[in-house]
């Protein structure tokens, strides 16, 4: 691993390790941590596709952290641009008529880049906030059009948007919901579109179930009270879960038919994970939102941006569309922004995506035959390893997939997240054939010595 | 005005402008811009206190962008240290037991930094995912302490906490909520401690009123239905509203005596806006949760922390708090606010904040001559001045503030914001002497032209 020694790593040795981690203890709140656990990991350095903690372990990071870092960590000409917009003008705001060139350039950029007819664009500091104000774009759209009463919002069960009181209700994991009091009305969860789980859609398949469903939801709540639908076109933290090939197209057409607007969730499918800009190419259709995120700066400065139709933004903005954030349209974030787009581009990072992914998805096809593993899904460089008690009843292990993570971390040096039923692959999108390789080889490694019950074999 | 030549300003000519100006109407949406405006302030550098637009003019940014650039624009250090840290380690999370060296070090020093008792931080991107973390947070704190039926949350009206649909339920102004559709419910908001506005209260005054109205209300919701109350210590987008000294002393009491916890929102006051680190030490309350954003790291790299007591920590964490943000803890933002803090702490912009601001103040007091001048309010370098049509009723311009704004802007090339009755000032913390004189000049030599039905006089 090359690593910068630009900064001093002031962490490197065990007695500092113990430090920071005591420290961390006495300080940081982590999410999804118990109380009582101890043990930390450091994280000090990243180059590439690989991290190092503070002992100085190596990991290839199959998350890019949590899905965004599709350049890769430590790239020194995003870091060059940030520090030069910085010292030029760091930060201003959109708010009302100012403006400022790097929003405006980033603006036109991502018009280029989207779907047609999806050519207006608002910043935001992130994806719970992009999809907040998506669904306060839906719903003023309609008001500012004379419908009021079209205040519901459709999700899906297994969705996941982020955890504002807007965001985490149209989330359909309970886990988001439990314990936090109620939160924004109006909104219904359908059947996600999961073709491993073929069992609950009956004869009918995943697609006709799905739509029958949300016809049957349209009539029961009534058109006239549905502002729109919100989904991710390829589902994340849900599982990696790609949805058949005529799921969105006719959802969309239904939607259509009944004037109900249509967001796409791109916060980790955008930017190139799939192997598309977007993963609305993929599924070739068009939403009236789209929100995109993490990938549009590879989370070296936190930033987000929600690209609108014209329909709806002439309709929205008539009067000004009274809502904003603090950091909309912040200069050093949107001039990072069209640095990492330009490094997507001319490295070919979309056909690499296509690729790598590709090739790994063969490798791993092998791991079928092991007998934890139910299916290897893939699209670009986003896999999920659905891993299972039975394989004739497609149940999770009962212990979830986490003492698999953990063994593939500790015993592979590989990092990736999983939830209860999927490891979930999303590498930075420069992974190269060799760790490519290196990450199949860690999978088998360790997945084969997985027994039903999810306990982790010594090796 | 000193400017760094590092990157070259391509729109500093009027034809670059125009070209600038038509791309934004083309692709940007604007929060409160009506769509048939057509002017643009394109922002391209800034330095200190000043920033200059692509034309070539230069204004002085009273408002420090939103309230946030504490330390001037433009600052090397900072994007020296960004840059730094990017290219060791640009991103990582804080998810379960993942953690990072710049995280840990920067909840370390703010534990340092706030009120005793607050020293457990929870990392955000900002005030919004802060302030819904809060209300989050308050209410699994209840509920993992067995009172799930504690939900509701006090706020008050002029209170502003974001556009989130909780922090937007709990924001008191009218225009967050129509045409939005529901918001979280069990939200009440109380009346505002706003002392210009003294009609209101009758003969009790404001903090009797406001005491017993908080009383009656516990006891008509019940307090064992009552999760938090939440609000910013002094009022910001509201108007630079101050409470009287006893408000907050007596409100923490009430509240404690009931069990409901108080959050209190920092982000605009935090890190040395009223003169003090943070404005819940100039009223002498400490909150049971206190979020941050903005200043933490002067705006440079949007970032938010959440400082928790150990009670509600250790209460929530249990089990592991379920939720979290993607750039929780981003070791670049983390690393920008322990150099901006201490920028903050080595240039004694608290003190600066605190006699600048006092001079200011004295500055402007002969403001209250003018007959549309109501009131000049002052904490630290966060001042609100009164703009009214009649002083014997206090009502406000019949135009609201913009077109004063305005002037100031384009007669005194002076930026700041207004709210429909007040000017709102918030200069970066390192304002100067000279420069608050030509503030308060140029607010002098439009002010005294403007006339009770808002309309300013020709210069």
């Amino acid at each position: 691993m090359s690593v910068s020694p630009t900064v001093p790593v002031t962490a490197s040795t065990a007695s500092g390790t113990a430090d920071w981690i005591q420290a961390d203890r006495d300080r940081l709140i982590h999410p999804n941590l118990p109380a009582g656990r101890k043990d930390r990991i450091v994280m000090v350095e990243g180059k590439g596709c690989r991290v190092r903690d503070s002992t100085g372990r190596s990991y290839l990071d199959a998350a890019a952290v949590l899905g965004m870092v599709q350049v890769g960590h430590g790239r020194g000409e995003l870091a060059d641009v940030a520090a030069a917009q910085m010292k030029v003008l760091e930060c201003f705001h959109t708010w009302e008529m100012m403006s400022n060139d790097k929003a405006i350039e980033l603006a036109s950029r991502l018009a280029e880049l989207a779907p047609a007819g999806l050519e207006r664009v608002f910043f935001t500091s992130g994806g719970a906030e992009g999809n907040e104000i998506a669904l306060r774009m839906a719903r003023y759209f309609h008001y500012r059009a004379g419908r009021p009463e079209r205040t519901w919002v459709l999700a899906r069960k297994l969705g996941y948007h982020g955890i504002g009181y807007g965001s985490g209700s149209v989330s359909g994991l309970p886990v988001y919901h439990e314990g936090f009091g109620p939160t924004m009305p109006d909104v219904h969860h359908l059947t996600a579109p999961d073709p491993y789980q073929i069992q609950q859609y009956g004869e009918e398949g995943v697609t006709d179930f799905c739509l029958r469903e949300l016809r049957e939801t349209i009539e029961r709540i009534g058109p006239g009270r549905i502002a729109a639908m919100i989904g991710e076109p390829v589902m994340s933290v849900g599982g990696a879960v790609i949805p058949p090939a005529d799921y969105w197209p006719r959802v969309a057409e239904l939607l259509r038919q009944h004037g109900i607007l249509l967001i796409f969730d791109e916060v980790v499918t955008g930017y190139g994970r799939t192997g598309h800009w977007f993963a609305a190419e993929h599924f070739g259709v068009t939403p009236d939102i789209m929100v995109t995120a993490k990938g549009l700066t590879s989370g070296y400065v936190p930033h987000g941006a929600v690209l609108v139709s014209d329909e709806v933004t002439e309709t929205i903005t008539g009067n000004g569309f009274p809502i904003g954030f603090t950091y909309t349209g912040h200069p050093t974030a949107c001039a990072v922004a069209l640095a990492n787009i330009d490094l997507i581009d001319q490295e070919n990072m979309l056909e690499n995506a296509a690729k790598t992914g590709a090739y790994l998805a063969e490798r791993l096809e092998g791991l079928r035959d092991l007998p934890v593993v139910g299916e290897v899904r893939q699209l670009g460089l986003m896999l999920g390893i659905e891993l299972v008690a039975d394989k004739g009843t497609r149940s999770p292990l009962p212990t979830g997939t986490a003492p698999v993570a953990t063994a593939l971390r500790e015993e592979a040096g590989i990092i990736l997240r999983g939830n209860p039923r999927a490891l979930l692959i999303n590498p930075p999108l420069v992974l190269s054939r060799d760790e490519a390789d290196e990450l199949a080889d860690g999978l088998y490694a360790v997945l084969r010595r997985v027994d039903p019950d999810g306990s982790v074999r010594a090796a």
